[in-house]
């Protein structure tokens, strides 16, 4: 199943060796990010203002959480950056690579998620982080919007403006990691989406196609068929990773500007905390991320800073037949190809 | 690792089969006992209802979900009984008991947890259960309490109460079930106890100790080593069982009555609304029967029912130092002896 690196190398001797200031670069990407959009949303919000907590990891590594709570727009939201380091990688990670056992790794990455108190705003989640461990590194991220009163136009901005990130680096990403992100943010028991879904990608290498490791959901295997010969060197991969980032605030501040001045009342609020719900559900039953940073002893408040500030759960809720609210469930929470969506 | 059942039919012929109505009369006591619990709990309510949903399982079986809200004093609660077999047990029982490969089974059980409006009430949490398949046949079950703004008297009368019931039948059985409980309840990322604990107990069956099948937490073996030589029959574990449920209402009822009426403001609710976020970070991260429903189709709604009505989650919250908040976390969210506690 695994590759030979050494083989590779020889193949492709530019490509699968990052740069000697790789981390470096990828840390500053994200820290920078970091700040570009904690601005933005301060600027937009008008009232609250991120504060940052700096913290240390004990194994090695750190980062700095900035949570932002009771503003004009956002309830409740943190924007992190952390950097670690460390002679184990977990087993979640080497069940995945097994390559890297006994390499000691390094990873860095920002993960946002913001729950905005106007339920005619969607909630969004972004992550884009980058590892080393030994011979080998990757990229992996991606950027999601939860709407709970959804509108088409908003939709089609999201993801034209995402889909506009990653076609500067390759016609083939945006159709395979956005398919990847509807089958990743799936409820299975909920037999929805998390929401009108965005990009997802993940193990991002040089190894000349999307991915070709250990695949226990078998996406990427499935999607790897679909993506023709690419540029997959580190810098390549690092420009397309920037993109995606860089694409956050176009993409989800024109939404909020649209939205943020809509009135609502209880009934609108009341839907809106029972679909935060899922939100929740998501986080803990499914997010690996979240799963394993609890089993392993992150940092507990950093991880559970993406749970929405008020929930609501209501037993056998089903919307009216024929409300905004069904048409959330039956047109916004299923794949969509919003690109070109006709309403 | 597991014991031949064969031959321990030999040594032990009376013990190693459940009687030939075995199902019909655990089904009978969780049919009985979910009634006796609805009345009593509707009764101290004095003003909702609860209200039944009958469902069919599509593999075989049912159940009927009863769910009481916007009541005087359960904010939100349900009852559940059901009752299931089918050809194939999910891998998480295959783990546990690989013996049982290839049999059908059967699972009948009542499961219950109440959320109160006033935060001087704490949540409770119940469940009895019992499994068969092919040769093998276990109970499971227990009860625990969460409270918000905790009482002594209350932690003690409660665990004096469930205490009672276990001593009728074997003086191992509590400190056991109890210690068994205070490990099963525990968020590891919060290193805090879900509340203030009761009994839990799981694969008790006829093999002559509380448990030596596959133990992944070594939690049984543990404490199979405290207890003495008792007589495991279905009888006598049927009899445990049934005593166990019939002191719900004795071991609740009585703190439902003394704190219902206590005055409270926003301070208490917003911090019983975010200590009801441990519950559902508990249940959606741990809770082995909730994760297990979730992933393989069951249905969700009564799996989820368990979830609070409205909670809250905040960054980095710490209680104000000697206030009631704190002695929460100080006193009551850690295990301890509280039948003999001194305050």
């Amino acid at each position: 199943m695994t590759t030979d690196i050494a083989t590779k190398t020889q193949e492709t001797p530019n490509q699968n060796f990052p740069p000697s200031d790789s981390r470096e670069r990828f840390k500053k990407f994200v820290m920078d990010l970091q700040d570009q959009i904690c601005t933005g949303l301060e600027e937009v919000d008008g009232k609250a203002k991120f504060q940052e907590d700096a913290w240390q990891r004990e194994g090695g590594g750190g980062g700095r959480t900035r949570v932002i709570t009771d503003g004009n727009v956002f309830e409740q939201g943190g924007v992190n950056f952390s950097e670690v380091w460390g002679h184990h990688l977990p087993p979640s990670i080497l069940n995945q690579r097994p390559e890297v056992a006994g390499h000691e790794f390094y990873a860095t990455g920002t993960s946002m998620v913001l729950h905005p108190r106007n339920p005619y705003i969607p909630t969004v989640h972004l992550n884009y982080r980058y590892f080393e461990a030994g011979p080998v590194w990757w990229f992996g991220g991606g950027v999601d919007l939860t709407p709970y009163y959804p509108f088409v136009e908003d939709a089609i901005h999201f993801h034209q403006t995402v889909k506009g990130a990653c076609d500067n680096h390759h016609p083939e990403y945006y159709p395979a990691f956005k398919k990847w992100c509807d089958e990743y943010f799936y409820l299975k028991h909920r037999q929805e989406t998390r929401g009108i879904g965005g990009i997802f990608f993940d193990y991002l290498d040089s190894r000349g196609n999307l991915y070709n490791g250990p695949d226990p959901d078998g996406l990427a295997a499935q999607y790897a068929k679909n993506v023709g010969k690419m540029d997959f060197s580190w810098e390549k991969l690092f420009a397309f990773a920037q993109s995606c980032g860089n694409s956050f605030l176009p993409a989800y501040l024109p939404i909020v500007n649209r939205r943020k001045d809509t009135e609502y009342g209880d009934r609108e609020r009341n839907f809106q905390l029972y679909r935060r719900g899922r939100y929740v559900e998501f986080n803990l039953v499914y997010d690996r991320g979240t799963i394993f940073g609890l089993q392993t002893n992150g940092r507990t408040e950093s991880i559970l800073m993406s749970l929405p500030p008020l929930v609501r759960w209501e037993y056998n809720y089903k919307p009216p037949a024929g409300s905004r609210e069904a048409q959330l469930y039956e047109t916004f929470l299923k794949p969509q190809d919003w690109i070109n969506y006709k309403a």
